[in-house]
C-alpha cells in the first residue's frame, strides 16, 4: 500500500472490503473495547458479529494485572462472547516467552502481581517475589540479602508493591550475567479516565534496567512476541490478520512490524492529529506507526457486518 | 594544556608544582579519602597538610544520606580536620539549589532520607514524603491520592523506603507543569567493597522521570552546580582549584567543565585504563572525563607537602 494512501477513514465499501480480506482480528482491550469497567458502545456487538461470520478473535493488552481467566470472565461480564485461549496478556505471555523462548530452567524472581504468580504457576514455573518486601532495621548490608539461588530469571510487571529493596534484590540476581531480565512492557503510564494517569511499568522496567546496568527483553506490544505468542497457537497468516488499536506506539507498530493490517480507533490514547504527524514526518521509524484505516470508534464496523 | 600531556602520573615536582599552582583543593569522598568506614592511608595527612600550607580544602559529595555536619563528624572521627561548612554534600547542594536557585516559595515533595529533610528545613523549606509510603487496600485510585496545594517541587534523591506509591505521588504532583523536579545526583549504583553494588539514586530519578515523562534538574556531580555552590560561598578561582576524584563520569568530568585542574586517584570506581580509553577516542565527550593527572592514591601527594 503506497504511503499516501495510508491512515485512511474506514467506512462504507471500504470497511467491508476490509474485514473480507482478513481472516483474524486482533484486538487491544483498553481504549478500544472498553475503557476502564465500561463497555465501548456497541463493541460487544461487533465481536460478536465477527466471530458469528467466522472470524477469529483475540484480545492482545500489556496489562499484566490478569490471568486469561481473569480477562474471560471480565470480557463475558460486558457482553463479549469470549473464551481464555482468545486472551493474550502479558501475564500470560511473559510466562509463555519464559518457558518456550529461554527454554527456562529454574526459578523467576517475580516483580508482579498474583495473576503473574498463577500464570507462571499455569506453565510449571515457581517464582520468588510477589508481594509487600521493605527494607527493614535489622539488615545493615543489602548486597548480602538472601537470594534464592535456583532463580534465573528477572520479571519485571504491573506491582503496586515495587520497592527499594525488590530494585535491590533485582540487581543482585542480575549480578549473574546469565540470570535474564524480562520486562512484560514499557507502557510508561496507566490512563485514567479524565485526563489523569498513575506510572506503568516502564518506570519500574526502566529503574531495574538502570540498576542493572542492561536492558530487558520486553514481551509486551510492540515487541512482535505478542503476535508470535497468537500465531504459535492458532497459526494465523499476518496477511490475513488485522490489529485493531488506540495507541499508535505499541498496537499499530506492532501490527506494522508483523506485517498485519492495522486499524487505528479514537476511543482511547492516540489521535488522528498523532497519526498524520508520523503520516506526514518521512520519517521511517514513525511511519510504521501510521495506521492503515481508522475510527472514531469501533462500532463504525458494525454496518459492514450487519449488511 | 595539550591533550597529548593528559592523564600524566603526577609526583616529584610536578607534584610540588601542582600544588603551588592552586588555593584550593576540592575533594570527592567515598572511593578518595575513604572507602566505606575505611580511611585511605595517608588522606588525612594530606588534607590536614594541606590546610597548614593555607589551601581551602572542600568535600563534594553526591551521596544525600547525610548532613553536612553529619559528613564533618565522620571526617572528624576519621581523623580529618574538618568543618561543616566545607562539606558540600546533595543534601545540603538541593536544598540550596532550590532556595537560591529555584527560589522557591512552597513545600517540597521529598524522595528521600531524614538527612535530606533536614538540610530542607535548616533553608527554610518544608517537605513532605519522607519514611515509608505504602500503597493501601482501602485506596481504590490512585490518582485520587491526597496532595498538599504546597508542593511546588518534587525532590529525589536516595530513598531506601521508595515505593510505588511514592512514585505515584511524584507523578501526581508533576502533573502540575509547574512543579519542579530536581534530582539529588544520578548515580546508576553505590559500588560496595568486594565487587558488589546496591541501587543508586539514578535509579529512582529514573522512574520518576519516565512517569513524569519530563527530565530532572540534575544538582550532584557532574553538575557544574556543585563546584557553583562552594564558588558561591567561598569565591573560588576555577583556575587555582583543583579537583581531586575517582569517578571520570562525575569528579573529573565537573571539573573539566569548570575549568578546574583535575586529578584521578584510583583507589575508587574508575581504572586507568578508562582514562586512556577516552583519552585516545578522540571524542570531545569523552575528553572532558580524561583528568590531567593521576595518582594510585591521595597519599602519592605526601612528599610534595613534607618537603
Amino acid at each position: 500500500m503506497a504511503a499516501a494512501a495510508k491512515c485512511s477513514r474506514l467506512g462504507g465499501p471500504l470497511a467491508r472490503q476490509l474485514l473480507d480480506s482478513v481472516d483474524s482480528v486482533l484486538f487491544d482491550c483498553d481504549g478500544v473495547i472498553w475503557r476502564g469497567d465500561q463497555v465501548v458502545p456497541g463493541a460487544a456487538e461487533v465481536i460478536n458479529l465477527l466471530k458469528r461470520r467466522g472470524k477469529r478473535v483475540f484480545f492482545l493488552t500489556n496489562n499484566s494485572t490478569k490471568t486469561r481467566k481473569m480477562y474471560a470472565e471480565k470480557l463475558t461480564r460486558l457482553g463479549f462472547g469470549a473464551s481464555a485461549d482468545e486472551v493474550f496478556a502479558t501475564a500470560y505471555c511473559s510466562a509463555m516467552y519464559l518457558k518456550s523462548v529461554c527454554g527456562l530452567e529454574g526459578k523467576v524472581y517475580l516483580i508482579g502481581s498474583g495473576a503473574m504468580r498463577q500464570e507462571l504457576e499455569e506453565v510449571g514455573i515457581q517464582q520468588v517475589g510477589v508481594g509487600p518486601d521493605l527494607v527493614s532495621g535489622g539488615q545493615a548490608d543489602w548486597a548480602a540479602v538472601p537470594l534464592d539461588p535456583e532463580v534465573k530469571a528477572v520479571l519485571v510487571g504491573f506491582d503496586e508493591h515495587f520497592s527499594y529493596m525488590k530494585l535491590n534484590k533485582a540487581l543482585q540476581y542480575l549480578a549473574d550475567p546469565d540470570c535474564l531480565l524480562v520486562g512484560t512492557n514499557t507502557d510508561t503510564r496507566l490512563p485514567l479516565e479524565g485526563g489523569k494517569a498513575v506510572p506503568g511499568t516502564g518506570c519500574l522496567v526502566k529503574a531495574v534496567e538502570t540498576a542493572a546496568q542492561r536492558q530487558a527483553h520486553v514481551v509486551g506490544k510492540p515487541s512482535r512476541y505478542m503476535f508470535d505468542c497468537v500465531a504459535a497457537e492458532f497459526g494465523l497468516d499476518p496477511a490475513r490478520s488485522l490489529m485493531v488499536g488506540d495507541r499508535l506506539d505499541t498496537d499499530i507498530l506492532l501490527g506494522t512490524s508483523c506485517g498485519l493490517k492495522t486499524l487505528l480507533t479514537l476511543t482511547g490514547v492516540s489521535t488522528l492529529a498523532d497519526a498524520e504527524g508520523h503520516r506526514e514526518s518521512g520519517c521511517p521509524v514513525r511511519m510504521a506507526m501510521v495506521p492503515d484505516y481508522f475510527v472514531d470508534s469501533v462500532a463504525e464496523l458494525l454496518p459492514a457486518l450487519q449488511g
